[in-house]
């Protein structure tokens, strides 16, 4: 989506403007071959495939413990600015670009379950605290056979 | 270093075999561009020169919060391993193997203070809980010039 | 219950002895004033009522957040050693208090929700990760209508 | 101190006020025993002695693992109040207490490292990071011989 930078966005435009992002203009998320998937407001969703690339213990054939988190950070970020941005009025590109600049991460705990096994790697997020300055998002990382392999907690500056 | 799975190794001798593991046969190690720096048995330090391919938001230039996650589960992971090792007698490679295959991360906690601009990361972690079977570790990032990026707390299984 | 050492438990028997441990002798779960309600061996559950020396704040009258986190751990730790007797065979009272001394927790995170009001705080627990040696467990705080209150994470040493 | 609401504080005087709040008019914490230990504006500092209300596992004589989270989450939101109230300009009581009434944990995780035995407990805080909305903050707890029991990593809104 390359729009100009005075357009005016809301609602599910932002929603999908901000998944765009996420998913085509971030270069590690390319890297590892993460994929927004848009699911309205309320709900953040990642997919990824399986790539040799993505192991840790290679006679294990698993998940890097990094690229879990680094999934499940992906998607709790996705869910908090989506959370944000759901209590908008229309904005700019341009102002929501440096909105967005200001967002971080502040801090994140992972469960480890079970090793990452599998094909696809679904990776979902709910905001269970809601605020103006600062969500906290709940993640989990399940495979393609719904094998519960990861929780996550995030703690992210959204204003 | 590719030797018969029968050879025997102790002390010093192991710890490089381990980090020779993490450096040179982990895929996603080797994908991000991590460098293991051997430190003895009591430190571990990885180094990870900044790329294009790990950056988060473009316009900011930092990086992925994944790339840190993941730069931190791995220096936890080392520096547990080469405690546990470290308490052992001589072992074969088949035996090493065997039970590095066992270890794990538990959970993880990562602090993000700064964003994570620079040339150069250098990761290093000490154990703070000392056990038979697990080992929590505190773990540190900081860039070239000593800016300090982040804090992890990881909990390992370790035996 | 006063029963000889050498008394032998299994099972429901077992269960309901370790929340008498916990309901009746320790000290600081008395000082606040917890009450331990005995749900089967898959579930953990203890109830607090509201008194003033609970309180944080007394502008806000609202618990304290070492209380909130004082009754996770307890019914996080509770929940880890009853799925840990679950999986043993019947043991006696001197086994099961030599082995429970030996249990602790190794890290808890706590998210906050919302303030701690309400006349009754219920507290339940669930195993989300099941070892011999190491129980990762999710914690949930509640108010008597229902208000989520806390989040709680335990990783503990049960073997 | 009992001070009319429009008295006007800063610096120093503003620190020992909210000392003050936390060590006398904190029902929580005066139940369990905590003494605020003023340190001036970059470091917080909480003793508390040992009695027998505080134990968990009596045949253990250690701290129950909420009172160690406790005093912890305490030092923790006083070290994070410390530094919000070092950034403003004089204050009269009531904005103090208007805007201390507002500040909350937002989460925090503990690592627990050795058994909570002796006779005095330390706790003390520092800020690692800054900022005029959150402040993360790591907490250390340790005995009077200096034997280190516990490490805490809190997340808190401070404006």
């Amino acid at each position: 989506m390359n729009l100009p930078s005075d357009t005016v966005l809301s609602g599910e435009q932002l929603g999908k403007f901000v998944s765009d992002i996420f998913g085509n203009h971030m270069p590690f998320v390319n890297l590892l071959g993460m994929e927004m998937v848009y699911q309205g407001m309320d709900k953040a969703e990642i997919r990824l495939p399986w790539k040799d690339d993505l192991m840790g213990n290679p006679i294990l054939k698993v998940l890097h413990g990094g690229v879990t988190a680094a999934i499940l950070d992906t998607v709790g970020g996705l869910m908090a600015i989506l959370h944000a941005v759901s209590t908008w009025p229309s904005v700019s590109i341009a102002q929501l670009q440096e909105r967005v600049g200001k967002m971080s991460t502040i801090d994140m705990r992972i469960d480890y379950l079970r090793p990452g096994k599998g094909e696809l790697f679904i990776a979902t997020a709910e905001v269970i605290r809601k605020g103006s300055r600062v969500a906290v998002v709940r993640m989990e990382l399940h495979n393609e056979k719904g094998t519960h392999i990861a929780f996550g907690t995030g703690t992210y500056m959204i204003g």
